[in-house]
């Protein structure tokens, strides 16, 4: 199966969720990437529709936000 | 495993997110609850903490808000 991506920037609302998606479709079937240490990530989450932080973009393409963190535009900053 | 609960109220966005979930962790290990159909069940969303639909709540009690489809209390009507 095509990996889910994970899109966090550090928050706790993300780190909580982080652990919560890895318990729910495990830890193999996920890449987590941090935003704020890899900011060269942050246009390609954009391309992929992310809108905010926590985000899930699963292996068809569609973005599930997740308990709203922060705005892609705060983690640029 | 303990199930998740999916809850949502038949809107698009809910419809969407019900599939994603159902790909990424598989129908046999959540319960997916109507509440525009099942207001009944409306109460003890409340009581798992969930505020808007689409929303799961994990096996640990855990509430991931997805995409932003209705607030609870637009469910109510």
């Amino acid at each position: 199966m095509k990996k889910s991506v994970f899109y966090h920037a550090g928050c706790p609302v993300c780190i909580s969720a982080e652990h919560d998606i890895i318990n729910l479709i495990g830890a193999e079937n996920v890449d987590i990437i941090h935003l704020g240490e890899s900011k060269d990530e942050i246009s390609e989450a954009e391309k992929a529709g992310v809108q905010s932080v926590p985000a899930l973009v699963t292996p068809n393409g569609n973005v599930l936000h997740i308990n709203f963190g922060a705005s892609i535009e705060d983690v640029k900053k």
